[in-house]
């Protein structure tokens, strides 16, 4: 077998065999290929698709180029969630515990990643004492005692895509559904998980700004996770504006609790309930989603899912008393508001800009190298449809720094007020199954 | 400027500035941009394509990454001939005495090559003591004087083609119409001609199998050229049967010299006066085509083209009694028939199989390292549509080796003879001036 001819039949549109998918994913993985062969291979998927057949095909190639871990001493059916990332995602903090609250099992890997705030991990430090720096038999310990356990990425997972990835990268064929899509499902299956909930975000906040290439990425998704027996669903929701109020470290856990306590924003309280319904259906722990929902529901009013939340924390070594004194958190030297030059209802809220101002107020890493500042980060006073009277504060900035001059030109420009009347946009768009 | 905002641009269809261009040839070649980002850029430009201007931009950086040859220094206008490749191709060796004969200046730059038999410089190497290790000087003063000389490819031309030729040839991007024709035409420019005159030759024994392929390409190095100021037409011509009757190198000086004599196969007689004429045109040393043409005719019967080619021969070392005296060509022990095993019209004679056939035979190099066995090749006797009796020969294999089973059951299975009626293919399929 030549990568030569395999390079050859995905440019001419033939579909790829399952030995010549694991040629090149092994031959790629070991150095047998070299990159310039398999650029020309990623240019030429670009260009030609691949069937649902190569995608699962591909991402099991991937999965089974390093290490899977075993989640099978966790009792029950363990359901990840994922997200495509957006601004402002406090999903995942309120999710973990929440799910945990009903009995399902959430067994998290998590990392820290570049982008607008920390990742999971990070946002979990700000709690004093918190940490992730566990054995897989601690953690898997720990889920089956508590429910719930988050975890720093461990092992050598998907080496094949870490390097399809970086090559991608500089080569522009990052965005090809069928890559991304079998990218983001190798991580997860090798992750453990039995069942997947996917939360695909869509609008100037995500990745994929269209509706119609969300929905693709989505069902790609969904199809790859059939094909290669884990039940998966996608919902595909709405990054037009941040989700919640909160976008930094500190200042999602804060929302977290506010949420888990049943008192947070609407938006990141109803995408909680979705999907955190689906999961728990996944998880076999309600039969249906109305049940689900009325479960989690409940456990926000009677204080369970605030409960397991701090029993959670505390398990890894953070203080719990946060939960109920959030000023113990990280905070800012500074808390600057910006306010509304005119009067009238929030048109827009650019996501990604938003996000970025977060970043360059600390909250985010812009390198690998870039330190986070966990107490920096944006409040935000008004969303898309709310009302505003001239010089009523928009958004609270939270920093440690000193000249903010270029962030607020940022955030000015991110955000639009209009005379004419504006509806709060469309939080979910779609469920996909299949 | 980043290769990446190139690949990406290309990838999208949108047209690269002459920077741009300059800058991934410039970048590639002197390994500042690495194989796999070019790779992804070939792969995106074979599915996208390029602009006329884009492939005369991408020509231009190619001659300009290495040498030029200077051939200034020659009197009169310099023209050049290419052919795409094909099988018992003998023009050139007719073509530059012919030429050179009615006073047009023929500077012919040669290579070995790879093959069914050797390169222009191979075959001339037939003649006792004839060789091309001359330097640009004595080149140069050749052409001057005796109006043709052959010299062995020098300096460092196109080292950014022969890069990008590589990577292609292991990344399946070969086969593009606008790298192919930059490619050709890279190489001619930097060797100096100021017009070209281009042999695009199409059917089983050629590159472009489908005339409409042939057409494309020689439409798009018809277009460079012009966008580059070299005057450049293109003759399709037929490569479905090998042309004229010699295969092999010795035999095809042999056949060159009958051509030279007027007695040549009526074929490659034609074709020589069609590219001649042209060529002679190009040099303006005739107004027009027919003018062009009947002064060819009339030295290929007055005996001054022959005479032409023993001074060229003389003048490079090499035994001109050869002209009259071709027994003193190298010759094979052995010469082998092969019969018709039908009574019947030749209704196919597949061309590249042939060429293979001849390569066995120890004609070709399969390899850089092959030696060649320049008496060895093939004599055809018959043509497509010919008639021929059972029993009669269809061809005399010349070769040292012993064992030809295989040659022969290979060229049995490359001549068809049929009881059907069969005419000649056309010689000549179009003519590309622009």
């Amino acid at each position: 077998m030549r990568m030569y001819d395999i390079i050859e039949k995905k440019r001419d549109g033939i579909e790829l065999t399952e030995e010549e998918i694991y040629f090149f994913v092994n031959g790629y993985t070991s150095g047998d290929i070299p990159d310039y062969q398999v650029s020309a291979l990623m240019m030429a998927i670009y260009f030609q698709d691949m069937t649902e057949t190569e995608r699962a095909l591909l991402t099991k190639a991937m999965v089974e180029s390093g290490d899977q871990i075993d989640l099978s001493d966790i009792a029950g059916i363990k359901v990840d969630k994922h997200s495509t990332g957006g601004v402002g995602d406090t999903t995942t903090l309120v999710l973990a515990p929440l799910v945990a609250s009903v009995g399902a099992p959430v067994a998290k890997m998590s990392g820290r990643g570049l982008g607008h705030t920390g990742g999971t991990i990070d946002k979990l430090e700000s709690v004093p004492g918190f940490h992730t720096e566990i054995t897989n038999k601690e953690f898997i310990d720990l889920v089956n005692k508590n429910k719930v356990a988050v975890i720093g990425q461990t092992g050598n997972l998907t080496p094949a895509d870490k390097k399809l990835y970086s090559l991608r990268d500089v080569t522009a064929t990052v965005n090809s559904i069928p890559l991304i899509a079998s990218s983001i499902m190798s991580k997860k299956i090798a992750s453990g998980a039995d069942a997947i909930v996917l939360d695909v975000k869509t609008g100037a906040g995500a990745f994929m700004k269209e509706i119609e290439d969300a929905k693709e990425l989505a069902q790609a998704m969904v199809s790859i996770g059939k094909n290669v027996g884990r039940n998966t669903m996608a919902v595909i929701s709405d990054m037009s504006q941040p989700l919640g109020l909160a976008i930094g470290n500190a200042l999602e856990v804060k929302e977290a609790i506010d949420t888990l306590s049943g008192k947070g924003p609407k938006d990141l309280t109803e995408l909680c309930l979705v999907l955190g319904s689906q999961m728990v259906v996944l998880a076999e722990k309600a039969s249906n989603i109305e049940e689900a929902r009325q479960m989690l529901d409940d456990n926000l009013s009677n204080g369970k899912a605030l409960e397991q939340f701090k029993t959670f924390l505390a398990s890894q070594g953070g203080d719990p008393t946060v939960v109920d004194n959030p000023e113990l958190l990280p905070k800012a030297r500074k808390q600057i508001e910006v306010t509304a030059e005119q009067s009238g209802t929030v048109q827009t809220i650019v996501a990604d800009q938003l996000g970025t101002a977060a970043m360059m107020l600390g909250a985010g890493r812009a390198t690998k190298e870039s330190e986070i500042d966990l107490a920096a980060g944006i409040m935000l006073h008004k969303k898309v449809g709310d009302p505003v009277r001239k010089g009523e504060p928009l958004l609270t900035m939270h920093c440690n720094i000193d000249n903010v001059a270029s962030v607020v030109e940022l955030i000015k420009s991110s955000i639009i007020i209009t005379d004419e009347n504006v509806k709060a946009p469309k939080l979910i768009y779609e469920m996909i199954t299949e």
